[in-house]
């Protein structure tokens, strides 16, 4: 039983069934003019056109990239370096989420390391919601960027972008350097309105393996005039914003699966994770959601057990069948209590014993009835063990 | 019929055939700690270990990108990166060739630009091979990286390469600052010795969809101890060189692709090329072989008609069901002649008419001969249009 979507999803069969073509019989470059080329060409062209529809902008707003982390690198350095360019009077100032994605966070903490710019890391509140006015009382005259994230990636709350957005352009008017809004939106894909218009962004930072398309194929949205300096360069493709052959199969399924995203879906998946959260709250004592219950993910249940330890539940788990996770996956591993959950106000030993169940579309009530049934025993057990009881 | 491999060649059925089940079943993310992530992490462990072994050296010092233009970027910024913070007090003196890939040649010419390098271009003589002493005199007390490509992705030919890193590991030993050695081997894997510690080299690109595997994939191999800045960031993947989900099945496929070389096709593929040269440079007046006939890749055919325009050319034989390229499929779309042809000192004149044909796995006798039959009358008819004559 998969319940671990935020690290990735499968690939839809139609998905991979539109990708085939591409590494066989249409295997062209799509920078090469002849007939292979001009296929291959035509298929990255197609996929452009159907993302941007997705998304409300202009084809030649899409760059596609590696993923994710690719994009939040090149929406974060490409911005600042090309506004440093501009403005060497001053030293841009960022404003940030304390717990943004790694691929943000660590970004602006190196620039910031090797003195390039100044951040402002805006706490979460204890519900797990970056607050439109503190957002706005971090902003300072050398600000440029903004970032923050669409839905956070461990506790699944979804965070007023569009409303930050506003406020950006409303202090846009009398601000002397146009601040520039980038989100993360790689958590949000599959559930919400990724308008860039009716969010008011700038830049968003999509990947294709959280909404059953392959790994290894994100893109970035970047507004028309967007200042934005290239990170991989040699070729022209991308607008010239970001070199190396088109990775064309990987793009036609991309695309292929923002097709399929169904909004419907999300009343079916928030009725299954509502009956996963309560039924785990009700019959496990010391156990408490994090995040905000009513701006949440549909398929996001993120739960601390007390005296529990996270890895350990997850390896019981894992025995019974069941994947989960604690944090994210890209820091899995790690020792350090998840900074998200630290960021929020917690303390170390309520973040210790977290497990994150993120659901999908093949997600059934008999998947979260096994759940319910096998937590309390692993709860128990664990909790009869700990050292720390 | 395909003579375009230096731009890229079809996934080899068998490759895909690997790829398929990390799309679907085993969908899991490899940084996971479930058993879907566990089965995914074997799959990426098991790729490293298998072209660790195609390079002879360690899996931990393979580094997994999005392709040959990442891994030329990392490999040039990593390192310079790198080294600009431990030598605060010198510029970093760089030495490449006038005809690199622009994937190197761009990023050694924009830190060029910004003040942070100094740089050397060493130019290729007059048959497209750069000189060990060239590249030795080129030297200085403040080079600590040189990067050379292995074989020119236009004309195919084979440089020193394995001479250049024993030339260098001489220098290094009364060299004040350790210059490291890195190799564009892009168009080197399907046909020559890709033995690191053969070459001498401390870093070595790579990648997939040259060798019969998937676009969007590839590697650079760096040397245990060498300093090399990450690039992208973010989570801890490949030993944090290098964050972002990992393309699992694109991995999987790379190393299938790497598993299936044989180099013994060489001799192949290098009569149907001397077929070829022999047949057009003999049935088509004012034409001749750009690079060196003897130190050249198997696959390659660059051949220049004098008064005859390449696109073209190209166009005349993609309605003849000939698919060949002008240079770079990179540089496609370019008005500009091609640098490696310039780099050589051939006059624009010379270069304008120049074809790149590059053969493959499936290339046979009757594909060149219908080549044959067919480029004399292109290069007759463009000729009587053409105003230079």
């Amino acid at each position: 039983m998969y319940l671990d979507t935020a690290a990735t999803t499968p690939v839809d069969e139609r998905v991979l069934e539109v990708m085939l073509p591409y590494f066989s019989d249409q295997f062209g470059n799509a920078s090469s003019i002849h007939q292979f080329g001009q296929i291959a060409r035509a298929a990255v062209d197609s996929a452009r056109e159907t993302t941007a529809r997705f998304l409300n902008c202009k084809p030649g707003e899409i760059i596609f990239t590696s993923g994710g982390s690719e994009s939040d690198n090149l929406a974060i350095k490409g911005v600042l370096e090309a506004i440093s360019c501009q403005l060497s009077a001053i030293r841009p100032h960022v404003v940030t989420s304390a717990f943004e994605h790694h691929a943000v966070l660590d970004v602006v903490k190196e620039l910031e390391a090797d003195g390039k710019i100044e951040a402002t890391y805006v706490r979460p509140n204890r519900e797990g919601l970056v607050e439109v006015a503190d957002v706005e009382a971090a902003i300072k005259p050398s600000t440029v960027l903004v970032s923050i994230m669409y839905v956070n990636n461990e506790i699944g709350t979804v965070q007023p972008i569009r409303e930050i957005g506003k406020m950006i352009e409303r202090v846009n008017r009398d601000h002397d350097n146009r601040i520039y809004f980038h989100t993360d939106a790689v958590q949000a894909a599959e559930y919400f309105n990724m308008d860039v218009n009716w969010l008011h962004v700038d830049l968003l930072t999509m990947t294709a393996h959280k909404i059953y398309g392959p790994k290894g194929i994100g893109l970035l949205y970047a507004r028309k005039g967007t200042p934005l300096k290239h990170q991989i360069i040699g070729g022209g493709q991308e607008y010239k914003k970001r070199a190396g052959t088109e990775n064309v199969a990987g793009i036609v399924g991309f695309a292929k699966a923002v097709e399929l995203i169904n909004l419907k879906e999300s009343a079916k998946i928030s009725k299954l994770r509502d009956r996963l959260i309560d039924g785990l709250l009700n019959n496990i004592p010391d156990s408490f959601l994090n995040g905000s219950r009513k701006h949440r993910s549909p398929a996001n249940a993120n739960i601390s057990f007390m005296n529990a330890e996270g890895e350990s539940i997850l390896l019981n788990l894992d025995m019974e069948g069941v994947a989960a996770s604690t944090g994210s996956a890209c820091t899995s591993g790690s020792l350090e209590p998840s900074h998200v959950l630290i960021s929020m106000g917690l303390k170390p030993e309520e973040c210790h014993g977290s497990v994150r169940f993120t659901l999908g579309r093949s997600t059934t009530q008999a998947e979260i009835d096994k759940v319910l049934a096998v937590m309390p025993k692993i709860i128990k057990k664990l909790r009869a063990m700990s050292p720390l009881k």
